[in-house]
Formats: C-alpha cells, sequence, structure tokens
C-alpha cells in the first residue's frame, strides 16, 4: 500500500480509522500515524485511551453535540486545510473507518481541492468491532448471505429506500440509529420485514460498559425505551441475531426464535 | 471489551481478522495474538509477512485452491479443536474480518460445541482496506446512503435475491466476484441497475502490486477478461466509484460518467 508516512514528508493530512473504541482495535499503522501527529483533529466517538497514543499533538475536538454548538464540515476542512498550510502532520481521526458513514470522502475532496495530500488509513469499522464482542457473524453461509450497512442519521433519510436490505437470508446494520429506530422499524415491518425478526442492539460495542441485547423487531423501540440505550450503538436486523450471545430482553424470546428457526439457541 | 488474551489461560481458540493484506493493517490485538500463538491455522488470503509476526507457531495452511485438495469446514474445526485439547493456543487466522465471509461463525459454534473457550479479535474487511487504498468512500453522503457487501462465491449464489442492494444512492461490494462477476453484471441489469453505473475492481487491494480500475456496469465481465484480473479482488458498484482514484479503463468512462452524475471527475 503507498504510504505517505514518510517522516520527512510535512505538511499533510493522514485520516484515520480509529476503530469501534478500545484502542487495541486500532491497526498498527494508525498508531504509527498517531506517534507521528502534530495535529489530532477527532470527533466525538474517540475514545480518551486512543488520544492518549498522541500526547504530543495539538488536539481539536470538532465533536457533535446535540446541545452544544458543531463545527460544521466546511469548518473542519477549513480548519483541517489551515493547519496542513503550516506544515503539520494533521491526523484526522474518525471512529470506526473513515470510509463507512465518516465523511470521509468529503475530507479527502476539500483537502486535495486546496492542493495538499492526504492518506487514508482504514479501520475496524463500528459493527464488526460490536460484532465480534457479541459473537454475532454478520454473514453465515446458513443464515444470511448478504450484510448492509446505513445510518439512521443522515441526509435524506426519510427518503432512504429500506426495500431489499433486511429479511430472510440478509443482515441489515443501522448505524446511529437509537433516535430513529422506532420509525426504522415501523418502515422495515411495512416493507415486508417480519415482526419477529431478531434484532440485536450494540450499546458502546468494545468499551467499558458495553452491552449487547436482543429482542424481536417489533419490540425494537420499546426495548430501547426499556433499557434507556445510549447512543453510541450498533442495531443489527437479520437471523444471525438468533445465534450471537446478545442477552435476550423480551421474555418469550427464546421460544419464539426457535419455533422461526428450527435449531437451539 | 473482555479479552481471553491472559498469558497463564492454556487451551484456547483466538480467531484472528488477518486484514486486507498489508500487515500494517493488523490490529494491535491481533499482533498481541500472533506472539501468543503455539499453533497459527490460516488460509490462502494471509500474507506472509503477517504470519511471520507468529515465528515460534506451528504453521498449518488451510488454504482452498480449486485445483488442489482441500480441507473442507468441518476438518479445519476437528483440527482447531484437537489441537486445543493439547493446551496449545490456537490463533485461527482469517483474510479480512472473520464476521464477513470468513465462516468464522461456524468454527465459533463447532469450538463451543467441543466445550472450548473462544475469543474472536475483528479485522478490517477487504473492502475497507481496498477502499481506503483507492480513495474510494463506500458511503457518502451525496451519492450512498447505504454498503451492502455480498459473495460471489458461496452456497445458494444462483437464489442470491439482488434486488435492492445495487443501484443509485447505494454501493454493492462485492467479494470473490471475479469468476462470477460477468453472471452477476448481468442479473443486476436485469434489476433494473443501469448499464452505466459505475465499477471499480480493487485487485491484491493492500498488497504489491495491487490495481485500482474502473469502468461502466456493462463492461465489468469484458473488463475482467482484458485485464486477466485474479482473485483476490474486490468489486465495488456505485455511483462512488466516479468520485475515486481508480484508473479508467474504458475509452469515454470519464465522460459518460461526467454526463451521468454532472461533476468533474
Amino acid at each position: 500500500m503507498a504510504s505517505l508516512l514518510d517522516p520527512s514528508a510535512r505538511g499533510r493530512v493522514i485520516l484515520v480509522g480509529a476503530g469501534p473504541g478500545d484502542p487495541g482495535l486500532l491497526t498498527v499503522r494508525a498508531v504509527e500515524a498517531l506517534k507521528q501527529a502534530d495535529v489530532l483533529v477527532h470527533d466525538g466517538l474517540v475514545d480518551p485511551r486512543v488520544l492518549d497514543l498522541a500526547p504530543q499533538a495539538h488536539r481539536i475536538s470538532v465533536a457533535k453535540r446535540r446541545s452544544k454548538h458543531t463545527v460544521p464540515q466546511d469548518g473542519i476542512n477549513a480548519l483541517i486545510i489551515a493547519h496542513v498550510k503550516t506544515g503539520a502532520i494533521v491526523v484526522r481521526l474518525k471512529g470506526g473507518d473513515p470510509f463507512i458513514f465518516g465523511r470521509g470522502g468529503e475530507e479527502v475532496e476539500a483537502v486535495r481541492a486546496a492542493g495538499l495530500p492526504v492518506e487514508v488509513i482504514p479501520g475496524v469499522s463500528a459493527a464488526l468491532g460490536g460484532a465480534a464482542e457479541a459473537m454475532l457473524p454478520l454473514t453465515h453461509r446458513d443464515w444470511s448471505s448478504a450484510v448492509s450497512f446505513v445510518a439512521g442519521q443522515c441526509k435524506g433519510l426519510s427518503e432512504q429506500d429500506w426495500s431489499g436490505l433486511a429479511g430472510k437470508g440478509r443482515t441489515l446494520v443501522i448505524y446511529m440509529g437509537v433516535a430513529t429506530c422506532p420509525d426504522i422499524a415501523e418502515k422495515l415491518m411495512n416493507d415486508g420485514v417480519a415482526p419477529d425478526m431478531p434484532v440485536a442492539i450494540l450499546e458502546r460495542a468494545t468499551l467499558e460498559g458495553s452491552r449487547a441485547m436482543r429482542t424481536l423487531l417489533a419490540d425494537l423501540g420499546p426495548l430501547v425505551e426499556r433499557e434507556k440505550v445510549q447512543s453510541p450503538a450498533i442495531i443489527v436486523v437479520g437471523e444471525v441475531v438468533a445465534i450471537s450471545d446478545a442477552e435476550d430482553k423480551l421474555a418469550g424470546w427464546a421460544k419464539k426464535a426457535e419455533l422461526m428457526h428450527g435449531f437451539d439457541l
């Protein structure tokens, strides 16, 4: 893989996937990039222990907080570019992988439009970290031949076409869907997904205090309320949930799932 | 994340995602697991430089080769279990991530059915590594709100339902699809995906001699033939391909894509 990680090269951006949270799930190259950073621009999903791997770096948080002032994407781009122009190595650290719901594409375009060099180091996307922790195979020869990732909060969510993404034989993963999942569950059921399709919520995956819970699609909205689920959380919709370690949160869940799937849980 | 990586614990399995190929894209925990391995069971997609991180381990290849004898999944499970029962730390190293087309779910089930402990360390799935290298954002606020991963070689491929997985506003990623992509392209077009939808082939992503090429959906099969594309390769179908660094392999591609998308390439 072509690398710009030449210590003599200055004034450049490295977009780094910080993985799902656990610092042990950073890649070797991500750790190397952090060690070289002069400036670290990070969002709110990055664990403090990850930031501590770049003690020398000037840290700039562009965390999105609903109630507080948020730096808009144009502002983040301008901030990165301004620092690179001073000759700094700017590490832009993004939760998960930069190219899966990370707006990495927009930042690459902006940096290149300014005529500056940029490199991307991929990361373990949050769903993969959560799935490993919950022993939830996202694909399985017997149960799922396709896995789709969608964001529960995005531009044009109301126009999102859910048809074909969930149902028998495939797995749907929803990022950032805690607030919108009651509506999403409704839409999926209207599109023909069975109300008793297994669903898992992976809250704070790979972080301290993580919880993996499961229920059925019709109970997804009520579960989020009952269990006071907080972001960050990943929602997985599909039969593979039945064979995971996620904790049953619905009376009769196991019985229902067993009848549906014909195997022991 | 709960870990079994206690050096005093013996007789256990660690399923490790080896990432897309480049050893620098292993996670920190994967490197730690490799250092502890007594036995390393690996498939053919794992780079030799990754195997060299466990020089002390007894290596067992269960590579799938079309023309040679292949160890069937039951045999792999039995092999792992037999070694764990001797008290060994068995690292089962799988290209990419164990839970995305890695049969990790089946191996977890088998090891647990034998009453033995197993842990999963997630990895950077091949598509994420290839996308970072080719500067190909798999999602983008303007171009794609969903990304789906499917395997081009799997049980029941002929019954794979492609509807809804590709088309305007979403990205389809096909793993292990070099041999079957002419048929898949045909099916996608029959399902209504435009023949001039951009397609990228990421051959040997993140490895020495990698190539990122692009064309249009109708030309996918011919391109694989013309360029003699070899496995491993990832195929990406979607508008996001237009903004990537993949090399144009079709005369008039840029013009066509520009007309379609209304932006400069």
